[in-house]
């Protein structure tokens, strides 16, 4: 039914998450309507999404340059390390404007499923940097099974190093309603409770 | 935040249609983890798209050729033309899987607003078309003001042309509820009401 460019095309959007079936078609036929200079633009912008991301040599997060714009940063608390599962959250978290430390991407979580092992992320790395004077850790991976394993390991692993590790709360999110919630959560909210 | 390949990938996903802020940045963190091949083979899609599809010099579909796949298919009735707006709805026409005539793309609908005149069109090639022995002229542009002026000026254009020109009929969709309906589309329904 389709010329075959366009229904290459349509497979490659169908790449993208979430993207199914007819979201691929209607980006597809949105690209054949747009001028050659936006298209360019596009593939100037995916070519050098490749070519010139790579990651901060410090922490592990997105960058152009051997530093990523956090750790170039000298305003920012390098005292202060929160530990994040991937680049991804390190933007979660900026969005927050409230963090001013540093953090550390462990590219991953420890996962007997998958087969991933603790020296399969950067936890080595992070270990040089602790030693050079960081007061407080955050371990900041989700509470998943393997966010918390990860999180525990840590922690583990940490306990003789001179360093505070605390972890993010969990909790009812902000907006949420108890009713929605799952046990796991409320008990977690239980536990976490504070003197008002 | 963002290192700047990343900003201006984000920027490119912002014109899909339907993709805000949030879903961009999905899609672009996802490139960043794809591998090269992948990203490779989505640019080469773009390119292609672009350098190898044109429009059918017959009725003016989506084609990589002069001829387009329909055109091309000598089992389709070349006596029956469907007029419509543009290749998209060719797209929607043939999923029907009923429809066994050719089509003919206008590239467009007459339109005070934005300043499309009939001779915008790709009309003069339809008359030729019609000369050469059509026995039916179906006209498939939407149900929208310029669709029907549309439609109306063909019409008007074709009285004196031995041939028969119908309308795609409007009334409720299937699945539809009359209380959902609104009333241009029931006072259609209406008129075009059948025997049963």
């Amino acid at each position: 039914m389709y010329p075959e460019s366009l229904a290459n095309l349509i497979e490659c959007f169908k790449m993208l998450p979430g993207v199914g079936n007819k979201t691929a078609e209607r980006y597809a036929l949105l690209i054949l309507e747009k001028n050659s200079e936006e298209i360019y633009r596009f593939i100037d912008a995916l070519k050098d999404s490749k070519e010139k991301i790579k990651h901060c040599k410090i922490c592990g997060n997105y960058s152009e340059d051997d530093k990523c714009l956090i750790c170039k940063d000298k305003t920012r608390n390098t005292k202060q390390i929160c530990v994040v599962q991937s680049s991804k959250d390190i933007i979660a978290m900026e969005k927050t404007l409230e963090y001013k430390g540093v953090y550390h991407v462990l590219g991953g979580v420890i996962s007997q499923n998958k087969g991933i092992l603790p020296e399969d992320l950067n936890i080595k790395q992070l270990l040089e940097r602790i030693k050079e004077g960081v007061e407080e850790v955050i371990i900041a991976t989700n509470p998943t099974l393997e966010g918390e394993t990860t999180a525990l390991y840590l922690d583990k692993l940490l306990e003789n190093e001179e360093v505070l590790v605390t972890r993010l709360a969990h909790g009812i999110p902000m907006g949420g309603h108890l009713d929605y919630a799952d046990e796991l959560t409320l008990i977690k909210a239980l536990e976490g409770r504070k003197k008002m």
